[in-house]
């Protein structure tokens, strides 16, 4: 049979960074060059980053990214590797599609294309469209039409984008039809729990599917709100794991492949134009009909080292804030540290994604801080080595209080958004990004202050429930302890009962249910969009499950009082699972 | 011909009230009867409220609606209204969809039936889907396949949703090869500057095509960002205008029609369940077949007084303003007051919408405030009867700048959150929701404090260019002339050059171009996706153009720092037209 050496590179793109990416590509196809490739892929959309979201309707980045991609296709050849076929992601638009209501602006396309001796020798947009969770591709593009397949030294390889492998039926059984010897989908997937198991099982059915050898190149890094966990995975025909990569991790999977031959029958177009499954016209390239002189096999790809539970959703937010940090042009970070688990985990993910030198923490008491919440933030700085002050509140809030004469929630408020006001001031007068550390347990309950703990340009632990957080919290110490280090947070943050400290003797319980059941009850309510009834009868207390219920649609009304223009949406709680826009619905009062 | 009294109900629903608005719907009819109506229509999804957005998602939701509209059928009846057919939207489910990957939760229907005798005796979903600007319907429902038609005293009566009249194809022509004597479109059409003009030429140029007499029957009202004009129209089958409902107001068009007989072939389903265009099945159901006894026609519906341009759009903002605080259950609003026109107008639109008595005012001068700050604030209050006090903000800008010593933007930033965290305070301890005064010009280009001036539960100007608002509050003021009423805005809040007054001297002109030339080239970039070389080419100058767009990504990076949880979406900007999601593009450098 044909061998053909595949590298795969599992890289990270910058939205919009249209030069970067395309010095990341060459970057990359050199080094796969280096290493003999045959065939070089990367991610869905690589050259403009993942995901462009309303860009896709300027039609001046629409054709800045067609350019950019001919330009790319002409700086390979230059630079000598105009006879290797590289699969590369990027924005284009459809030619053919007439505009009218209900298209997006320009027929953007989600595309991908082969470059090769130069010219752009292929070109395929997306046919799968996913339109749910994170995702709103309707919106911004049209559907491709044609399952593509380029002949590669006597090889057949079928191509595809992503939710092309998701949804059932399309490319899948079309590439079976096309007799194709490999099936190479390149992907930008973003991270959820548990995902990379469902992600594993999906690629092998769809081998079996396909029929053919099956290559799944994952993007890496992190995005805006998501983050892109790796793991590209290769399986043969039957579903048999051949190569996994690393989980997080920028870098090329490359590897030595058997595959059939091109179905002499399919040569020169025979099948070429030929409708296939889900209306799908196979669109054929030849660029090299001989197969190569056999060769040893040597490059296997390798199966990576997998990550435990508890690792991977650590590595995840580690990985999303420094990209978040990186790509938005900030250096350092800011964290008001209450001696509290959340900015603790915080301060902890901050100084693994940054460095402690780059991460300022910020005590802030007033009359109600305790005496070890001052000396947990403190000792949590010790062992980090993070850069360590404190500023008391007590002179603003007493300036608030003589003008105002507040009482009860507006008293409390007032001291959490004296915080905020103060972090916000240090982030401008010092130029650090600052971080809110609010979980999603409290943020579904709205168990926070607008404007106040609410504070802060991004929230590295908002998709993660407090019972995660307090595992969290331990793993990352008993991780420290395991490589003889010393264990970043304090136990005490980890043992004592969580308060905000807003009057005397607050303790979380005395508004929440116990975090455990709390959790429980979010995720039914929260992730999996269950009724009151459905929940009870799950086996909640029906009391609980009520006042909870309320909690959840009262802190969505209260979410609805942000800023002019930043209603919440769907994405918002995207990186691991969503809340849900408008729990509107008089199940439970408002008010 | 065949007469018909038909009662098109342009009422306002509430998301999630499904009681509430089943009562108004039962009000309604009652209405329609005692002015002896033959066939009574209400809005899409007048039973659920729309946009219902994630509600869709809920099974539990889905059922209580389904099972709410068979309440209100049975209702219907119970009043002696069951001989009178009722159209009626809802949010239904699609029982023969199948569960799958890229299909939403539950196959939801954003649908409408028709209610006699105590039953649903039709129903159908909206064909097309609109997922584009405010619109994200693919996300939420599923397509509905039929053509439905009803036979009423002989007439057969096609019925739409919406979008099916907007995008070509579907139920029009469906319509006209069903030999429909009469085109019903039950809608919820968003208000946008013009669109009545827009809509007026849809319908007309709709009903040439269905070959019949057209009536378009539109939502009033507001919910959450969304503003509802009214203007439900009906015109002949030459598309020449017979009655057009008043913008903005609750309320009924009875009108008489005379209509053609139903084609005798179709009766008994001879083409129940034919296909027609789009591949819609002609799904028919006879309520009577019988002509009505002729009768002296009476009611014509009328052609109601039109706004002009700057009236419609100050409708709209006190409309959008007074629904937004009732249906989130508040009764006052609290403005910052500051002297300047934004805030002004918004205290204008404010008294208005609620009454002078539930508009409460506070003026929080600095010691960079001006005296005639001061004093056009004061005179605002006693020209509108506002509540209004002073509280000075300089105890607490004192210690903020003892303990932090502050400088430059930091520091003009900190006069701006003191405010806010003023605002909310009075908020919590008072229960007025907070409006903030940002116009659109400003926040395209981030003119604005984030948590500052930002701060507000809803943002009535949002959507308005600063040169739109300084004409809207002179025809507000002319208004009130020709009334014989005070002027609500001072002349000098008018006249005086803008100055955000957080450093001496300050004028809006230091950081900006002139509005007329920003807001000209802000249309273009935001509104119309225009890029820098078209915008140049449009004729402004390159290092202007340059310029704004660099101030519009930075606006938008900046905007991207809002709270975690909180990500702009393109509906943030939706009720004028939006601000797109990522200008990250680097066009231009971002710092």
């Amino acid at each position: 049979m044909p061998q053909l050496r595949l590298a795969l590179n599992q890289i990270d793109s910058t939205v919009g960074d249209l030069a970067g990416n395309a010095e990341a590509i060459v970057h990359w196809t050199r080094h796969a060059a280096g290493q003999g490739a045959h065939l070089v892929a990367f991610p869905e959309m690589a050259l403009t980053g993942y995901p462009v979201e309303d860009l896709a309707l300027r039609s001046s980045f629409v054709e800045a990214s067609r350019t950019a991609l001919r330009g790319l296709a002409r700086r390979l050849a230059d630079e000598g590797f105009g006879r290797l076929p590289v699969v590369v992601g990027y924005l284009d638009r459809s030619e053919r599609a007439e505009p009218r209501l209900g298209r997006p602006a320009g027929s953007p396309e989600n595309a991908a294309a082969v470059l090769y001796g130069g010219e752009v020798v292929l070109r395929f947009a997306k046919h799968h469209l996913p339109n749910y969770g994170v995702f709103d591709e309707y919106r911004y593009f049209v559907q491709g039409d044609t399952l593509p397949v380029v002949r590669v030294h006597g090889v057949d390889v079928a191509l595809a984008i992503c939710e092309d492998l998701w949804q059932e039926g399309g490319r899948v059984p079309a590439a079976r039809s096309a007799r194709a010897g490999l099936l190479l989908s390149v992907n930008a997937s973003p991270y959820e729990r548990n995902k990379d198991d469902t992600r594993l099982e999906l690629v092998r059915k769809r081998a079996r599917e396909a029929g053919c050898v099956t290559a799944y190149l994952a993007m890496t890094g992190g995005q805006d709100d998501l983050v892109f966990d790796g793991d590209s995975i290769v399986v043969d025909a039957a579903g048999e794991v051949i190569a996994r990569a690393p989980q997080f991790v920028e870098g090329s999977v490359v590897l030595d492949l058997e595959l059939p031959a091109a179905d002499p029958g399919a040569r020169d177009g025979a099948a070429h134009g030929q409708r296939v499954d889900d209306g799908l016209r196979i669109d054929r390239v030849v660029l090299s009909e001989e197969p190569l002189p056999a060769y040893e096999p040597e490059l296997l790809g390798g199966y990576a080292h997998r990550l435990d539970d508890d690792e991977e959703i650590y590595s995840a937010l580690v990985i999303g804030l420094r990209a978040y940090v990186a790509k938005n042009g900030f250096r350092s970070v800011l964290v008001g540290l209450s001696g509290g688990i959340d900015s603790a985990l915080v301060a902890a993910i901050a100084c693994d994604a940054l460095g402690a030198d780059d991460v300022y923490g910020v005590s802030m008491p007033s009359k109600y801080s305790s005496d070890h919440s001052r000396g947990d933030a403190a000792e949590l700085a010790r062992r980090t080595g993070l850069h360590f002050r404190t500023v008391s509140i007590e002179p603003m809030f007493d300036a608030y209080m003589g003008a105002l004469g507040l009482t009860g929630l507006a008293e409390e408020n007032l001291q959490s958004r004296l915080r905020g006001t103060m972090l916000m001031a240090l982030s401008n007068q010092e130029g650090h990004l600052v971080l809110a550390p609010g979980n999603k347990s409290e943020l579904a309950v709205g168990y926070s202050t607008l404007y106040g703990d609410s504070v802060g340009a991004f929230g590295p632990i908002k998709d993660v429930y407090k019972s995660t957080v307090f595992r969290l919290a331990r793993w990352r110490n008993r991780a420290a302890e395991d490589r003889g280090q010393t264990p970043p947070i304090p136990e005490s943050s980890i043992s004592k009962p969580p308060s905000a400290e807003l009057r005397p003797g607050q303790v979380d319980t005395d508004s929440l249910p116990d975090y455990e059941v709390l959790d429980a009850i979010l995720s039914l309510y929260v992730d999996q969009d269950q009724g009151r009834d459905a929940i009870v009868a799950a086996g909640f207390d029906e009391e609980l499950v009520t006042r909870t219920l309320r909690m959840v649609d009262g802190a969505e009304y209260k979410r609805r009082q942000y800023p002019p223009g930043t209603k919440i949406s769907a994405k918002g709680f995207g990186k691991d699972r969503r809340l849900p826009i408008t729990n509107r619905w008089r199940e439970t009062p408002l008010r």
